[in-house]
């Protein structure tokens, strides 16, 4: 049993990974925590080393969870969508998690074409969650 | 402990009260199952009839599936999304869950508003499922 959470760092991607990890250990399945970037293209030096802090981080904090966990973090040319959905498929996963943007006080938000693909494409349901407040 | 469902008479609606049922059972929870239609003033006799059969069948279901539930049969001006997310929070939901439409395999389908105002309106997770198939 797998659940595989779209994690990215912004406060709705750290909300979607504390979600990920409570549902992780609700099921007793294992977390596939997906890391991914646009394009490999913008990788410099500079990125690249945020890139390592972000991925220690990010270990060692599912590490204090105590739930098996396995990161990938993915610098390729596919839209993050198809990369949640194909190792979705390819883990079997029973559930994926994904963080939205609330829609703001002022101006109607629309859901982000990502967002929108992940949820109707992927074969599992799909869990989304706002960052608090 | 809440879960609330969004439920229509519809392959989407019925994969989601599927799912309903099987999160109130994960997390030891009470089901919420809301059935809620767009305007009072198409309600004539024969819709009363064929929503109270909806009504019998689906109370049926939910004592064969053996969780505390609550059925909120909802015909009024409200729009559906409006109705859920009001129900969701009266009620402390700890998640939501909704039936979408899979994307056909020829056109290129978006969510619905419906959906989406549930997705970034709601104050707690909200899981999506499509039909099977």
């Amino acid at each position: 049993m797998t659940v595989v959470v779209g994690y990215v760092p912004t406060p709705e991607g750290e909300a979607a990974l504390d979600i990920g990890i409570e549902e992780a250990r609700l099921r007793g399945a294992r977390l596939v925590v997906v890391d991914s970037h646009r394009s490999g293209e913008e990788l410099d030096a500079r990125t690249a080393g945020a890139a390592d802090a972000e991925l220690a981080r990010l270990r060692e904090r599912l590490q204090d969870a105590g739930v098996e966990h396995d990161v990938r973090q993915l610098v390729r040319g596919f839209e993050p969508a198809e990369d949640l959905i194909s190792i979705a498929e390819a883990n079997e996963a029973e559930l994926i998690v994904i963080g939205l943007r609330r829609r703001s006080p002022v101006g109607k938000l629309i859901l982000g074409s990502n967002a929108q693909r992940i949820l109707l494409d992927a074969r599992c349901p799909v869990l989304a969650v706002k960052a608090e407040g």
